[in-house]
């Protein structure tokens, strides 16, 4: 496999459908091809993106605030690392981006997806993902997931279970719109982390083959 | 004069052009109206808003991060402070307000006025200035008069003089905009503060007339 520019990748979904951890194994997949691979997420090790962060999950604020907030730490991490891994032609791999605004603050905060991607279109004007993973579970197998192993939960976890299962519709009604279909690939998350990692690299390789042709 | 609904004023103009000086004598002036007059300035001691604004001056960002974070900002304080008072049916005078994106991110920094309009489209959906003072002053004077004040000075007030030209030039250059213009009053501001704050309120009045008339 030849790759003559960067490829973007990004996985969504719900807390602890397995991103991280797949996002790992696929990466691990990638480098064993020999490519080079970016594993991030946001804030990506960003000192920006970071305090950004620190802000939206230690505050109270209205979904809008958010939304620039995340598009303001999105853009910083697309500008400093994204952007110059795929102009040095590597694989990124990209733990949540922003699918997720769209769903969390454009559907399951009401604002509306047209008015989230406005906000979110400077950032989508320099990187779109080629091909995005949702890693599709039953909310109740990954909140189960994320208590058995004691992960430190934030603001965004601690929602009730009908915030969960909105995520999930919300994920999911993205497949209604064109252009979103287009690159997004539902992969079902409820099995072994190998075996979603292998759902992922198989939906990376039909996908690649098409591209190729 | 009777309000039956609050008028949003804003002020404008360079580092030491008088816009906190001024507001303050305009403020007085109203009140002695006999109206309630709500004064503030972004952040406007919202907690969030406290915090992205440290954020933003403490650290070097993109100019596109940089004017996300000032609409998550001014975002929050019309939420939570200007939209409450003109409900209230008050005066509200804010010391800058979206014309200072539109020219020190949209203009002196290339951003596009008008991808720097619709990154404020959330707030300005919500409010939009009645009247704004456009403070005009050679920036060797306002500079001068921070100097000899000792006033703290942060990364806006520290950039070179030819910085503070264009600052100047991009704030006239927004009356080239009828919708703009239609709103923004330039302000001579060199003579004392009592003269300026007079020209204010006259170009108030005459506003004023016209809008009852
Ligand atoms: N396929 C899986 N089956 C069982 N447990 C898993 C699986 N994938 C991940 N986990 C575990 O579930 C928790 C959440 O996984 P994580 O990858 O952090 O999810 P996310 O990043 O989507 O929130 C972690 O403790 C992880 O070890
Ligand atoms: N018309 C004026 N003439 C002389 N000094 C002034 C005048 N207006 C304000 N100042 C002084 O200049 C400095 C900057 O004024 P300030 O109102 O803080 O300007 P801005 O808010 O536009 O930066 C302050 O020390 C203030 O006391
Ligand atoms: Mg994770
Ligand atoms: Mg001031």
């Amino acid at each position: 496999m030849k790759l003559h520019q960067g490829i973007f990748l990004t996985l969504e979904g719900g807390e602890g459908s397995g991103k991280s951890t797949v996002a790992k194994i696929i990466a691990d997949w990638f480098r064993r091809q020999g490519l080079q691979v970016l594993l991030t997420r946001e804030p990506g090790g960003v000192p920006v993106a970071e305090r950004i962060r620190e802000l939206i999950v230690n505050n109270e604020m209205e979904a809008m605030t958010e939304t620039l907030l995340f598009a303001a730490s999105r853009n910083e991490i697309t500008k400093q690392v994204i952007e110059p891994a795929l102009a040095r032609g590597e694989i990124v791999i990209c733990d949540r981006f922003v699918d997720s605004s769209f769903v969390y603050q454009g559907i399951v905060k009401n604002l509306g997806v047209e008015l989230v991607y406005q906000i979110n279109r400077p950032v989508l004007e320099r990187v779109e993902p080629d091909l995005t993973f949702l890693l599709d579970i039953n909310p109740l197998v990954g909140l189960s997931r994320i208590r058995d192993n004691g992960r430190e939960t934030n603001k965004f976890d601690r929602e009730n279970l009908a915030f969960h299962e909105k995520v999930r519709e919300g994920y999911l009604s993205l497949l209604k719109r064109p252009e979103f279909a287009k690159r997004i690939r539902v992969i079902p998350a409820e099995g072994t982390s190998d075996e979603v990692a292998r759902a992922c690299i198989e939906a990376f390789s039909e996908w690649y083959q098409k591209r190729v042709s």
